[in-house]
């Protein structure tokens, strides 16, 4: 997708570490990089995570990811997570992130969070004010969401 | 799927370390689990990587990857990676994998990785040899292959 | 240190995922080793960390660590982490390590742990109980621990 | 130290994946920190990790690393990596680094390096271009260093 459908967007710099023996980013490590994405995304949102979130008395836990490798980000290079909210249902919310190195996306996926109840991990709605909070963020018209 | 159906399996501990702070392994860590089923099914068939493959002038590249998450490994636990080559294409391997604790499936995903030109990375057919040993150790029918 | 001067051994296989660009194992994995070892002796020693521990109202923070790297660790190396309790102090523990390749001594290090109380996080004397299975398990005659 | 004393300062936030189930960062993880600290003050030099070194015949490998750990650091903490060098051998480099939340130091440690021959990884003497380059950046005088 063209940079331009992200609402969001976070730079950072692969580490030395996170860097295998073929020189390129070890597969695991992207969803690393998901991850600081998503975090970002919710402090611009308003709502860093988790306390931001859990004193709502919910929480978020990863239900799937999924990720598609298209060229390697190596060493040094400062990469753009894009993360953009695709779908808010009920109790769940579907994310879909590139990682960009100037404008040649590397990488694609998706995850699909389920909103749950902190102490019993089960599904309970998103509550209103997120469910809001996200769709004036993304612009997406409250019957579409 | 049953843990019959899958031709091969590795047993490792959750560290310290891959523990996040809801006290349950991190979601990119699963792919750490997956790539170390990877490396011990490629021993167990007898070309361990990268060299056993390497030397052959053919190495393998992570083109997708998809993770559903069912239940929470926690720190400790002792752990199966089950471990299944599911299809081989042209140019293309797809692994079925999924992490059991005793008989319960924590996390099922899939790998598929393409066979390609270690200098150019560009795709190549699987080599006769690897295919043949891999249809052998997963019973597959050749012409099902 | 000879490996006859260690009471405790564990064995673990390099990953992939932990060996970097110059294809040797990156420097602040070998601490991500030396917990494992932490770990297991532990175990061996009859008080499963964590919960073993916490039970009796005490917990381990690392307080100081060192390393010395003699030689490279490369991929799927099959390295022991060799354990030794050296000193019991009040409220601290000092551990010696060493990881070998086969009798190749390859980092050695050591952990200073303080024994304190998991809410203060404030230094508590080490339990009689504790003390005394250490220098069981490690045959250090009291007046010397 | 105070931070005055540090000529270079690099800022990181802690990521989810870093922290461990008592709520800290793990022990190791600072290694990654202080290498990401190392690396932003070779480009701050003008000598960027591993090219602009390597371009010259000779590469960088970590002989020691010693840490002391004050006081912990949390998810999502704003850390800064203070770095100096604080002593240029015929082929070393000592380093001292702190890690400060704010005006807190959390973590104080030291990262020797050999400068050593790329291939056969014997120690060879620190070339005189860079010798004078950290002299000039890190305001040592000739004589002292």
């Amino acid at each position: 997708m063209p940079r331009a459908d992200f609402a969001f967007s976070h730079r950072l710099r692969v580490r030395w570490a996170e860097v295998d023996r073929q020189g390129i980013v070890f597969n695991g490590n992207y969803l690393l990089y998901f991850d600081v994405g998503i975090t970002e995304y919710w402090r611009a949102l308003g709502f860093p995570y988790p306390d931001g979130i859990l004193e709502y008395g919910t929480d978020l836990f990863v239900k799937k990811a999924a990720l598609e490798y298209h060229a390697p980000a190596v060493y040094d290079d400062e990469l753009d997570v894009l993360v953009r909210l695709a779908r808010i249902g009920r109790s769940s919310l579907r994310f879909l992130l590139e990682l960009h190195r100037a404008d040649t996306p590397l990488v694609s996926g998706e995850l699909i969070y389920v909103n749950a109840d902190p102490a019993t991990r089960s599904a309970v709605p998103v509550p209103g004010f997120l469910r809001e909070a996200m769709q004036r963020f993304e612009r997406i018209a409250p019957e579409a969401a």
